[in-house]
C-alpha cells in the first residue's frame, strides 16, 4: 500500500489573495516578522494495490483533477508502507 | 530566517465531502485502487527575524487562525534557512 501527499499552491507569478488577506491578520495578532504567506491544498489518499505505474497516477490525477494546471503547480510525496 | 509549512486536515471523526467527491472523480477516471481521499489546507510562510519562540509563534497563529481546532487538526514544520 502506498500513502500519497499532494501540495497544490498557486504558481509564483499567480496572486494569492487569501494569502495576503490571512498575513493582515498574521499581523494584526503581533506577528510582523511573517511575510510570504501562501496558501495552497493538501490532500491525503491511500492506494491500496499496483496501478501499474503509481507515480504516473498520481501525477495524472493531479493535472486532471487536483491542480488547475495554468494557474497552480503541485508536488507528491508518495511513501509505500 | 525560517521557512513553515502548515497543514490543516479535518479530524478523523469529521466527514470531508470534498475528499469523497474528489474520491468519485478519481475511480471515474479508472483508479479504483485510490482510498480515504482526504482535502486540507495548506500554507507556506516565512519567518524573516527572531520571534522568540517560533514554534509557539507557530502554534499561536494555527490556533488562532489557520485551524478551527474543533474540527480540524494541524501539524507543521519549520526549517531555518
Amino acid at each position: 500500500m502506498y500513502t500519497v501527499e499532494v501540495f497544490v499552491t498557486y504558481k509564483e507569478s499567480i496572486l494569492d489573495p487569501q494569502g495576503q488577506a490571512i498575513m493582515q491578520g498574521v499581523h494584526q495578532m503581533g506577528y510582523e516578522a511573517v511575510k510570504n504567506i501562501r496558501q495552497g491544498k493538501y490532500f491525503q489518499m491511500e492506494i491500496v494495490k499496483e496501478v501499474g505505474d503509481v507515480d504516473q497516477a498520481v501525477a495524472d490525477i493531479c493535472d486532471r483533477l487536483l491542480a488547475n494546471v495554468n494557474m497552480e503547480t503541485y508536488r507528491y510525496t508518495i511513501k509505500e508502507v
